[in-house]
C-alpha cells in the first residue's frame, strides 16, 4: 500500500509498505480522512525531533477494515475516528484497564508510523464510533477540539468573564469557539495575521488584535478597562506572547498554557504571586471523553469546522500538502489529505 | 405624586401619595421602568401574603432625583437600574459594611412599598449605574438575569452538558438563555403553553415540550437516551413539575429549584442518595455582583430582552398591567409599566 | 465447606455448602475476617428484602485461592480486600473496560451469595492487595470508610468549617473520624446512646449530643452561635434526625443524605431553595479509588479502626454474631466475623 | 513614647515619636505583643527595599487606646489583633466598602511606620477583637497562619494527598500545621536546617528532609514511589528550591509559590505543560476571613503557637531581637518583641 514517509527534514515522499496487521486487541482502520497538526508540521520542519524514515500522522478517521484476536468482529466495516495516543500496555494502569490514564502513552505517527497512508492498526480501545451525520473529513479534525475541551475543562468560565486567546492557529480557533460556547464575555483574540480573523468572528471572537500592527498588551489592557482579562490562554507558542500572559491577566487571573515550543521563556515567578495567579499547564487531550464530546460538538452543529479547513490534497501530493501547511501559504489553516 | 396601590385582592388602584424622601445614605430615584415580576401578580391573586395597602413591584429603572445627607451629590441625575432588597441597617453585616450579606435583607414592594409609582426612596448601595446603550425598560428586566446567573454560577456547566429547564416563564425562560450561553448542549425546555416556545428556541432551546399534550418524563428520557439530562432546572413551581425532577436526571446529575410556591411536593430522599444527585436550592439573587454581571450581558447583545417583553402600559393602565400579568391572556410574558 | 445462611426472617444457621470455582476473569477468595454491616443486619431483620435462602455478607478480606481462566496466576496466594459491588459484565461500561461505572452494579451477599463462609468467587477487579502492616480484620471493615471518603470527596470541607455528624453507628463514626481529618472545626455529632460517644470523641468530635436527653436542634444551634452549622450529615436514618437537618445547617450551608432508611421523610422545597442550600446524596462509595485510600488510611495509622471493633465471633458462631448486632446489645459497634 | 527605628542598613535604634492620633473612621492601639517577619528582617538586612529612618513590624495585638470621629467609642479598651494591610482610602473599592479588595494595600511597617512601638494608628476596618483564651502573644503570630489558610483554601487538598512543604521557616511550618489539619496524608518537608524539624513533627510531618545533607529530590521521589507528590508548596524563597519543584511534583499534580525572593528563577512552561500543572501563585493573606479564622483556629487549640517562638525581647532590646531573628542564632524560628 501507498505511505507518506518523511525521510529527511523538509522530505516526505510517496513509497509502498507492507499492509500492518492487527495484533491481539487491535484492529486495522483504512484511512478515509487525515488531517495535517502542527506536530506534523514541525517533525517536517524540524521543530520537533523526529527519527527518519517516519510515516507522520495522528489525526484521522475511516473504516475498520480487519480486527485481531479478541476483539468483536462487529466492528469490521464500522466508520471511526481514532484517538491519536497509543497506550503502553504495559504499564500499572494499562494492566488494570485504565489504558488512558497511561503515563507513557506515545503519539502515533511520532513514536511509531502514522496515518498518512492508506491503512494503519491501533487498539480497539482507541476507536470512537463515527455517527451518522458527522463526515470522514470531520471526524479527522477532532484533536483541537478535544485539546481545547481538556483546557477550558479546568478553566471553568464563569459566565461573562474576560477571555484573552493568543494566536489562532488551528489550536487558537477552537479555543476561541470553545471559550464562545463555553460563556465567554468579551472574547479578544491576537494573531500575527489577519486571514484567521474572519474565522475567529465567525466563532464568537469580539476583538481581533492583530500583533505585527498593534501594541498587543495596550489594546488588551484598553479592553478590559486597564484591569486585565479574568483568563489568558497561550496557544501561539511564541516567546513574546508568552512573555506577554503575565501583563494583561488581571489581579487573581488564571492563564494556561497550550503553545508548546522549544524556544519559550520561562515564567517569572514574583507577578505569578503578586497577582495571585492560577497557571494551568495543558498537555494533551486529556483522554477523558474529551474526543467523544468533541464529536457530539461536531455532530450537533455547535461546532463548525468548515471555516477550519482552507486546502484539501489526495495523499498522492502529501508533499504539497506538507509545504502549504509548513508555509501557510495562501491563509492556511487546516490542510486536510485523503487517501 | 400618583402610585398604583394595592388595596385588596385582586384590587389595584391609583391612588395620591406624599413625595418620598431620602433619609442619610438614601436617594431618591424618579422611575423610568417598571415590570411585573411573579411576586408581585402572586400579592395580586393572593398566593403570596401581603399587607393591604402596599404598592407593589421591585425590579426597575430610572434616574437619581435627590439625595440624603453622606450620598454624592454627583449621583443627581444618573440613570440607575435598582437593585430589588434592602438590607435591614442593623445587623453585624450591616454594620460592618457588608451589607449585601445582610441575613434580613427585604424586598421592596412585599416588605415596603415599591416601584409602581413615580418616586420611590432607596439605599445608595442598592444602586447600579445604567451604562449607555442600556434603555431604561432594559434595566428594569435584570432580576430575572439575575437570579438566573446565581444559578448557573452554582451549577457550573460543562461544555456540552445537557439541561432541562421546567416551566418557560420569565424566570425560566431567562435560564434558557443563560444555559446556552453557559455552554449548554442538549437543552430541553418544557412548559404548559406553546406560546413561550418561539422565544425559547431563539434563547437557544434545542426541543421543547409541551406537558399539556406530551409525557413529559418519557420525552426527556427519550431525548436523553433513556438515561436522563445531565442537570435538571425546575422553575415552573407546579407540583407536577417539581415530582418528576428525581425521574428526569441522570445518576450522579445536578438539580436546582428555584420555582417557588407554598403547595410543592416535597422531595424524597431515597432517591437523591441512590441517584448521587447533588441539588441546589436556588433563593434570589445572590446579591454578589449578579446584577452588574446581568446588566453586562445586556448591553454587549448576548442576551435580547425584546422578545421577553409581550406587554407595555402606562401607570395610569397599572390595572390592565396586573390583569395581563395574572391571566397571561395573548401569551403575556413579560409586562412593563412606565409612569 | 461451611455457609451462613439465612433461611427466613431473623434466622440464621450453618449449612454445608460445594465449592465455588473462578469463571475466566474471577478467583475465589478464602475469607479470613468479615464484618457485619447495615445492610446484613436488616436482611435478617426484615428491613432490606432479601431472597431466601441467601449467603449474607459483603465486607471481608482474604487470600486468593485460586484463579480462572484469563487471570494473572501470581494472584494465587496474596492477601487482598475485596470491593463488594459486582458489576454486570454486559452492560457497555462493563464492555468498554470500566465496571466500576456499571449502572447495574449488584452487592455481594444482597443480589448473590456473600462472604460469610470459608470461600467465595469474585472478579479480579473487585480485588485489592492487602499490604504489609494491616491485618485481615482491618482489611474487612473498609466499606464504612470508603462510603465515608465518597461524602467528604463531595462535601469539599474548608478548614475550620462547622460539622455535625447526625448518628453514630459504624457510617456515622467513620464520617466523624474523616471530617476531623478533613479540617472540620466544631465537630458536632449525635446519637440516642452514650456508648458511641467515647470512640466519637477519640475520633476527633468537639461536642457529643445525646437526643434522648436533649433537645438536639436547640443544642446545635447553641454550639453554632445561633446560626447553624455550616455542613450537616445525616447518617441515622431516623425520621426524626431527617427532619432536623434542614433546621441546624446554616444559610448558604451543605447538606449530606447517606442514613437510609424506607421510611425517611420527605425533604421539604422552600427551606432548601430560602435557605439557598447544597444538598448531596451519598448512594454508596463511588468506585473510584475509595477503598485503595480506606486502605492507606488505616495503614498509615491515620485511622485507627480498633475502637470501632466490640464483638469478634467465629463462623460457627454467626447466629450470635447476627443477634448482637442486630440488637446493638454491649455497646455493639462493629461485629467481626472469622472462619 | 519609644519606637524602634531602623535608621539604616542592620541599624536600629530606640528613639523617641511623638504620640499618634486618630484620624476620622481611625484609632490608635496600645501595642501589647509584635513579631518579628521575614519582611521586618529583610528591611533590615537590605534583601527588601526601605526607606530610612522607618519603625518596621506590621504583626502584632494589643488595646485600643483611643477612637477617631466617626468610630463607635465602645472600642476603647478592647482587647484586639490588627490585620496588616492598610486600604489606601481613595479607590473605587475603598469607595464602595470592601476596602479588603483594595488593589493598592500597603504593608503597614513598610509603606508607613509600623508597630515596634508603644502606640500606632489604624483604619478601625483593620482591627479584629482579641477573644478570651487568646493571649496577646499568640494574637502578634497571626499572619504566617491567614497566609498559610490563603494557601491552602486555594489547593483544596484532598483527604489522602500527599504534601510537600519546601521550607520550615515560620510560614512553612504554619503550611506543615495547616496541611496536616486538612487532610494531607503523606506530608513531607524540607530544610536546610536540623533545628525545624522537631517543630515539623509535632506540626504533622511525616518525613523530614535535610537538604543539606540528601538529595532532596532523589528522597522526595522515594517518598512518593517514584511519581512525586501531588501537592508541592514552595516556601523558601530559595533557587535551589524553587527549581526542584518541577521535579518533584506528579503528573496532574499541583504547585503552590509562596516563598518570595527577588533572585528566584523562572519556571520553565514545558513541564508544566507536559505534566498538565496547577501552579498558584500566592501573594498574601487573602484579606477575606483568614485572619478571623486564624484566630478560631488558635483559640481552639488546634494549632499550638507555642513551639514556632523560640525567642522573646522586650523593646528596649529591640536590636538583639532583629540580628537573633536575623542570623537565625538559637534555631530561631519566631521572635517576639513586647513594649
Amino acid at each position: 500500500m501507498r505511505a507518506a514517509v518523511l525521510t529527511a527534514l523538509e522530505s516526505i515522499e510517496l513509497q509502498e509498505r507492507p499492509e500492518p496487521e492487527a495484533a491481539p486487541g487491535w484492529v486495522v482502520v483504512q484511512v478515509e480522512s487525515a488531517s495535517l497538526c502542527g506536530t506534523d508540521v514541525h517533525q517536517y520542519d524540524g521543530r520537533i525531533d523526529t527519527p527518519f524514515p517516519r510515516v507522520p500522522g495522528h489525526d484521522f478517521s475511516g473504516r475498520v477494515a480487519s480486527v485481531g484476536e479478541d476483539v468483536d468482529e462487529s466492528w469490521v466495516g464500522r466508520a471511526v475516528a481514532v484517538k491519536p495516543s497509543l497506550p503502553c500496555g504495559d504499564c500499572p494502569e494499562c494492566h488494570t484497564d485504565k489504558p488512558f490514564d497511561c503515563k507513557r502513552k506515545k503519539l502515533i505517527g511520532l513514536w511509531s508510523d502514522g496515518c498518512m497512508t492508506e491503512r494503519v492498526a491501533v487498539p480497539v480501545v482507541n476507536l470512537i464510533p463515527r455517527p451518522d451525520g458527522v463526515e470522514a473529513w470531520q471526524a479527522s479534525l477532532l484533536e483541537p477540539l478535544a485539546v481545547g475541551l481538556n483546557t477550558v475543562d479546568r478553566l471553568r468560565i464563569i459566565l461573562g468573564e474576560s477571555v484573552v486567546v493568543l494566536g489562532q492557529g488551528p489550536i487558537g480557533l477552537a479555543l476561541t469557539r470553545l471559550c464562545a460556547l463555553s460563556g465567554a464575555g468579551k472574547l479578544i483574540v491576537t494573531d500575527a495575521r489577519e486571514a484567521p480573523f474572519e474565522v475567529s468572528r465567525s466563532f464568537g471572537a469580539t476583538d481581533c488584535v492583530n500583533v505585527a500592527e498593534t501594541d498587543a498588551q495596550e489594546a488588551i489592557l484598553e479592553l478590559t478597562d486597564g484591569v486585565g482579562a479574568d483568563i489568558v490562554i497561550e496557544t501561539s507558542g511564541f516567546p513574546a506572547s508568552s512573555a506577554m500572559c503575565l501583563d494583561v491577566v488581571r489581579k487573581e487571573g488564571r492563564l494556561a498554557h497550550i503553545g508548546w515550543a522549544n524556544d519559550l521563556p520561562p515564567l517569572p515567578v514574583i507577578p505569578i504571586m503578586a497577582k495571585t495567579l492560577t497557571v494551568y499547564g495543558v498537555g494533551g487531550n486529556g483522554g477523558r471523553g474529551q474526543y467523544e464530546r468533541a464529536l457530539e460538538l461536531v455532530r450537533s452543529g455547535r461546532f463548525d469546522l468548515d471555516p477550519l479547513v482552507t486546502h484539501r490534497f489526495s495523499l498522492d501530493d502529501v508533499a504539497e500538502a506538507f509545504d502549504v501547511a509548513s508555509s501557510k501559504a495562501g491563509g492556511a489553516i487546516k490542510v486536510i489529505v485523503s487517501p
